[in-house]
């Protein structure tokens, strides 16, 4: 069997660990004697439409290391862009691009929209009779991949280490909020996570003995304003302090915020936040007691900062980019790799792999049998689920003279061997 | 000589490690054999207003050594409150608490309006002929008290951790705009300080030798958006990218803005948040490059998340705290204790002391010779000003069950001596 060549991509919004995942492929990859090069594409799907390709085997392999500690998509960069439908000229760009470097293995680091992508790119080699192995590895901090009963997956790596971001975080509110609440008596959030309420849950982790004045709008629950402030009254005047965690989406007017390249309400670039909405609400309905609301939107610190990175969720993202390359050299194709729990106490999960079209374009919700009655709050059997993906302790991350030694990918391109290309939707 | 009693309060926002403070307080105290019981006013003044004081010799001495470790203001409570002018029942009801409780020392820990309160509490204790002892222990992230020589203080306790934070957080969001720029192209961060721009600085730690495409847009270069804007054109252009830290005064409106206890305007509670002005605006000005702009607020986590705690902030604060009380006990009175820079490299400090009536109401700005030709940058000097603030290693974190484990101190009030008392500002 004669080697070929390997191209590795990350698609749409980062997490701490993305890159673990990505240090995974590229060290299983290194290790085989059937594969020759190892591409990465620079941004994503837009770097394979534009040629652009990373030599992985000229890194020096302390930097393949170091990806482990090194959070968001810098290292080799990641993208938003929707390829045109399956059809389009930019499918059919993919597959040049993949002929001309003799590219046998991709694997492609994303979520839901990835996965539709990568499958689609799939069906297409198979139709030109390009042998062409095709394999998904998840990755999104919102965990809405699959489905509810978790017979897919179980979690996406990102979530635990975004999970633990909150948990840590609302804990330090907590604090913040305990000490002033005489002038700054209500603390508002805004978590990330548009329709599913995973993120905005886990701050519920912070607390799992229910001891702090805490209040989760989630999306599932679709709370009204009135039904806030309420609410939030209640407890001003039972604990004379509150701390309310709002989804991204909460009370957003979607109709007139701008949208990314698939569609969905980019809430980042949101005319007026949740958070906004909300303290601004608070503000001006007036409270039983001294004080004032306070807003903080995280944003992409809470997909970004490698300092709350889960160390389980690292390990756990490194394996599956393994596993991925793992599964493709014994046969497996057109599938995603996945992790399924197989305890809960002591936490233990086995890797496996799922049809690139079962994950394709699914949302999974937070289940309703997770949301506690009242609507702003988790019950325990969602902190026995999300607990152990948080882990125990800190992460390591590699410091120097002060800053975050984090991995230095060279950008240098492969030479080009095909004409100049205008993605579709430049 | 008598035994006296001691109690100690803190004041206005909190800090990563205003804690770390009272712990060098207390610890000081409990040595001493001249001092009897340790109080700590429950929400700084208006605890002492309300005689809601805290035994802190009745805490386990393995939670006194937590609060190290325990940021923001949670342990004991601080405040907003400020007092009525001198000649009021705040004043004398303060007298009347010290009076009751035998208290010969009084500990204030806060920025610039505590120190004023605390000279005024002094001068009416000289008045009425109490042998009251009052010393200040610095404490603000906004690194604004004193004067810009640095004579009376080289930087406040809190600012070190702050500076940390952005300097970590900027390297993070680094690793996001430069992942996603081809989508997300423009990252908007709203930093603190109303009118120094020290935090906002603090951004460029994150990369000394400027290779980020950052622009920092402090309080005291006073820019237009168009400025902004012109300036974010030039970077997209030149990179592509570009990463916007905007202090929270930034084009706000202050008339319709909400105001604390003293005034100031409350950023943290804003109708419309400088982030989300700049980012509609940026948004709105279309871009020579695709992408759109997105926001973030840190808020109080810039304040109060332990793990960017600065090693050398903490250690300072705390050696603060107990100088405060070395001083106290070797009979100075009516100063706030400070830190003084003797050399850049090796950084080394002295510790002193100076009046309380010269930080009273003082407020330091950037130096303008620290402000870069462009406005939108810092000069070498305030790096090597600022980078040995921030430490070297990652600071601890004890944790216990995957959470954070902080300090706890019972809320346990000594028995009330003197008749119910509503403070005139309630």
């Amino acid at each position: 069997m004669s080697k070929r060549n390997v191209l590795v991509a990350q698609s749409g919004g980062p997490s701490p660990v993305i890159n673990s995942s990505l240090q995974g492929v590229l060290e299983a990859c290194f290790e085989s004697d059937r594969i020759e090069s190892v591409y990465a594409a620079h941004h994503g799907i837009e770097g394979v439409l534009l040629e652009e390709l990373i030599d992985m085997k000229k890194q020096p392999m302390e930097e393949i290391r170091r990806l482990r500690n090194t959070p968001a998509a810098g290292a080799i960069g990641s993208c938003r862009y929707k390829l045109k439908g399956e059809n389009s000229s930019d499918f059919e760009r993919i597959i040049d691009v993949f002929e001309a470097h003799d590219v046998g293995f991709f694997f492609y680091i994303g979520g839901n929209d990835s996965m539709d992508t990568a499958n689609k790119v799939r069906e297409l080699a198979n139709q030109r009779g390009l042998d062409l192995t095709v394999m998904g590895v998840p990755k999104t901090i919102d965990n809405d991949l699959g489905d509810e009963e978790r017979t897919l997956i179980d979690h996406t790596p990102g979530y635990g280490s975004c999970a633990r971001y909150w948990a840590n975080i609302i804990q330090n509110v907590n604090e913040e909020n305990s000490g002033m609440c005489t002038s700054e008596c209500v603390s508002v959030l805004q978590a990330m996570g548009r329709s599913s309420g995973f993120i905005t849950a886990a701050s519920r982790l912070a607390d799992p003995d229910r001891e702090m004045p805490l209040q989760l709008y989630l999306p599932e629950s679709n709370l009204s304003m009135e039904q806030l402030l309420d609410n939030v009254d209640n407890e001003l005047i039972r604990s004379g302090r509150c701390i309310v965690v709002v989804s991204e989406s909460f009370m957003t007017d979607t109709e007139s915020q701008l949208t990314d390249g698939f569609g969905h309400v980019e809430y980042g670039a949101s005319k007026t936040t949740a958070m906004q909405t909300v303290v601004n609400a608070l503000n001006q309905h007036g409270f039983p007691v001294r004080g004032q609301a306070t807003g903080q939107v995280p944003g992409v610190l809470q997909r970004g900062v490698s300092m709350h990175a889960s160390t389980v969720d690292r390990e756990e993202a490194y394996i599956l980019g393994r596993k991925a390359v793992e599964f493709a050299l014994s046969g497996v194709n057109g599938q995603m790799v996945t992790i399924l729990r197989t305890s809960d106490q002591p936490y233990t999960v086995r890797y496996d792999h799922v049809p690139l079209s079962a994950i394709a374009n699914s949302v999974r919700y937070l289940p309703k049998e997770w949301i506690a009655p009242s609507g702003i709050d988790v019950t325990d059997d969602f902190i026995q689920y999300a607990r152990p993906l948080i882990g125990d302790s800190m992460p390591k991350v590699e410091m120097e003279a002060g800053l975050q030694r984090f991995a230095r990918i060279k950008k240098e391109f492969v030479a080009k061997k095909l004409a100049a290309y205008t993605p579709c939707n430049f």
